[in-house]
């Protein structure tokens, strides 16, 4: 195999990097092949990755040689390499709205990302939210909503698609923060944390904690 | 005609909304007909779109009575409705590569963004620009210059697409900032500037003044 010919795709922390736990699972939801290369994070690039930027590093899709390192570019770059796994909703109604809500998703929501840094292995129970992070929460769990309405579940557009993926990690930050949550909502969290790619995600941040025990107590 | 039959872009300030002014480029790109509606703006909501968030509000296309509000959720669908437009490269390792530079356009540069926020009006001569957003620049004008090598110009795809249209906000904020640049960037910009679209918007963001001079002197 040549190496043009090897797909990868470049990921940093699994328990810190939520840009690198969407580029994932969007990888595996697509069925391609793909080898994983994890880059070691250091105290500057954990401060990057907390700084919220999706572009710097992480994730990076190699394909034929070539790089697709945003995550939202992934998505459709995978989608059209691999359509039956469907991605993306066939409808071109659901799929706008499926791209409307995963656009919104990655630019905004930054009163959430920032209060709420994504930490898989942490639990703080009755954590304290400020109410720019609980305005966020308030518009996610109504996205939500409108969908599981919408399109009748279990996944936000029927079948799982790029949507959940691009939440799954808001999914965890829900948990790890102990938001209060309605039953409906509570469910599909349950739903996306028992999606086996997600549990081997969590799986694989677990495994990892024991290189940087060392810069969790810097922090 | 239907109103469902009524295609909208709903934007908010031509001067000061730089998602707004995406968002009306794509529209015009895309060649179909389409009627803009502009949301007064006031203090509050000015101050929510210097804070950066594209997805509150506008731009939101409505078209056969459904709403899609995210701009690379705008720019996919008109793609598709309107592909003879070619807002994304014919090419799939091309079209590859501009999602990935729409992407970090849509979800990063926020230094650039808040210390040069878009104000058409303005011009700051000599204007000191802080490292981080130095930094955004250089980082900026190294995709264009990637670009304007690898498909040969004259826009950053070789024909005008939407990369051109989600970048021209920065053009603008270079040139009302008085941003040092070299001269194949500079010659970019100034052709961005002469596009009759952007001409057009420029030329209603001056239109727009008198409505909110009250707002100017508040700031």
């Amino acid at each position: 195999m040549k190496s043009a010919d090897l797909t990868t795709l470049t990921i940093s922390s699994r328990n810190y990097s939520s840009w690198s736990m969407r580029g994932w699972l969007l990888a595996k939801l697509s069925g391609l092949p793909f080898e994983t290369v994890s880059v070691p994070i250091d105290a500057s690039s954990r401060a990057e990755l907390l700084l919220l930027s999706p572009s710097i590093l992480v994730p990076c899709l190699t394909h034929e040689g070539r790089k697709v390192w945003d995550v939202l570019a992934i998505a459709e770059y995978l989608n059209e390499l691999s359509p039956k796994a469907k991605l993306l909703p066939a409808d071109r109604h659901a799929r706008a709205h499926c791209r409307s809500i995963c656009g919104e998703m990655h630019s905004g929501f930054s009163a959430l990302r920032s209060a709420l840094p994504m930490n898989l292995r942490a639990h703080f129970p009755n954590f304290r939210i400020w109410s720019r992070a609980q305005h966020d929460i308030e518009r996610i769990t109504l996205i939500w909503r409108e969908c599981l309405a919408q399109y009748g579940g279990p996944w936000l557009f029927g079948e799982i698609s790029m949507a959940d993926a691009m939440y799954a990690p808001v999914v965890m930050r829900f948990l790890t923060y102990d938001v209060k949550l309605d039953p409906e909502i509570a469910e599909y969290c349950m739903r996306v944390l028992a999606h086996p790619h997600v549990a081997e995600w969590i799986a694989g941040a677990k495994a990892e904690k024991e290189d940087i025990d060392e810069l969790d107590m810097e922090f």
